[in-house]
């Protein structure tokens, strides 16, 4: 079996010095705050699509994807400092988030920061369609985390409301790291929307499960607590499921829970074991597999290759991590 | 005399509908807190100095002017959304900020859409250049806004610190949008560099009567209460200087003040009457002039016309206005 990010090590050491090279600034809390986060265990699953993809078309690696895979895994980082201000999140990957320990002001300056720097570096490469994608991208980003804002503290989002939420918050990410490893190998337009896809597909699954994990996982190994959606007011796929299922006291005991501030242990595994009984999990599960599946077969007309395999292994990993 | 605004009004109004058409969206919130910053009273000063700044090396305005002065206003507005998350501001142009109204998440967010916005605009003007600028411009300002967050809470910073802290936090912007405009124009590399060095200067300028105001304005014209600085314990030219002058007791009390989390109207009548007394408001003035002096310089080469004429009438208004 081709280990996925075996295959392309060299390239993602590249991608670490280039990450390090743009984090650089004469003001010292911000190569503070970006080692803090950028180099905390983050799985550099974006990073590792793009090159893939651009390893995909053809033989080597360019010295573009190098930039371009760092480029987006700052991209990444930059929403994540974002988002952890708009959650008030105290925990990242199992850590003191930023916002916590250096405050907002920080995170959001950071953030930005590492905005600039993209920017920067595809200036560098000098594609005017991959700035328009990610102008694209990001735009699409803050539209998703909006929306997710103005829903919260409401139970009432239907299944295709989640779906368009986490395609612009999540997938939309995801599959421009796809395609831009096809644009930058010149690919024609059914090749490099076949990637897009691919990656879209990916993404959905990617963060139903992200979704799963955060009513089943152990907070050692997810690095945030259990229930963390709940506490911050979020009703995402298997609870949008369970609702459907539950009888009327239940379901009125639910959203009593869920739009309580503060919740205690019991409350959140009430909420828990509700899902889990009425299958919640379960469903949500099936549906990030059919993402995986309907992702695969994006693939099916390229020829066999080590890379080909490695973004099957990594669409497999996207069902089957824990954390 | 001609008005700098009223030359250029109909291509003014050109902005407005370009700002319009970009902070549309689907998620309402999103023009709602779009509408509330941009059209709440903002001068379009650094797009009239894009505007001019091309007609100047021009005999007429291009498509491209009117969508870059658009997408300067949107970066503008950006920072102007993260800042007043970042300082906890209450009050932006004398109304409720948006991150009071609407909260520190959807600032962030629609700021982020902001910069995304402008992103696709220069995408679609299509020139390499003028997204470098703006790139490095956006790290310069998130640097120089992180540095002045490190500096909040001490009165340990020397002129040179604060002129290197609202060069970054101001003036490149406002200089970005005189070079843009001569990039535009496909101008040589010196004219490029007058014009950027103008509005460089002017910013400078700018800035420093902000910050002179904030010691001397009635809280009606400017928008924002007086002694705001103080309040968020920076500290602006005008108290730098006056410290320099104080006995060691009044530099104590004024220290010990500055360092209060709450401040009453004594506490900062107390200072401005110190910064007053010691020069720092004349002194800072005599400052902001002679950088305008030295901005307007940079126009002499220029062959007369109503556009010069607007500019010098436009680095007049920056020492003049009284909000």
């Amino acid at each position: 079996m081709t280990q996925p990010f075996s295959l392309i090590q060299h390239e993602l050491e590249e991608v670490e010095t280039e990450i390090r090279r743009n984090i650089s600034s004469e003001v010292s809390l911000i190569p503070e705050i970006g080692e803090h986060l950028l180099f905390s265990g983050g799985k550099r699953f974006r990073p590792a699509l793009l090159i893939l993809c651009s390893r995909l078309l053809s033989t080597k690696s360019s010295k573009e994807s190098i930039s371009l895979a760092g480029m987006i895994e700052l991209i990444h980082t930059a929403t994540l400092l974002h988002d952890d201000v708009v959650d008030s999140a105290d925990l990242r990957r199992g850590v003191e988030s930023a916002n916590t320990r250096w405050g907002n002001g920080a995170s959001i300056l950071v953030g930005d920061f590492l905005f600039s720097q993209a920017s920067s570096i595809m200036v560098s490469v000098g594609d005017m369609r991959i700035i328009g994608t990610i102008a694209l991208t990001t735009k699409k980003m803050s539209e998703g985390e909006m929306f997710q804002l103005s829903l919260e503290g409401t139970l009432n989002i239907s299944e295709d409301e989640y779906l368009t939420l986490i395609n612009n918050k999540t997938a939309v990410l995801i599959a421009s790291a796809c395609k831009i490893g096809a644009i930058l190998e010149n690919a024609k337009s059914d090749i490099e929307e076949k990637l897009r896809t691919f990656g879209e597909k990916l993404g959905m699954a990617f963060q139903i499960v992200d979704d799963v994990l955060d009513f089943s996982s152990d907070s050692k190994e997810i690095g945030k607590p259990v229930g963390k959606d709940l506490t911050e007011q979020k009703a995402t796929l298997p609870l949008i499921f369970a609702l459907l299922k539950m009888d009327k006291q239940e379901r009125s005991k639910t959203e009593k829970i869920f739009l309580t501030d503060t919740k205690s242990k019991e409350d959140i595994n009430y909420i828990v074991d509700l899902v889990t009984k009425y299958g919640g999990i379960e469903y949500s599960m099936n549906k990030a597999k059919e993402f995986i599946e309907s992702a695969k077969e994006k693939l099916n007309d390229f020829p066999d290759s080590d890379e080909k395999q490695a973004l099957l292994h990594l669409s497999d990993f996207v069902i089957e991590r824990k954390t």
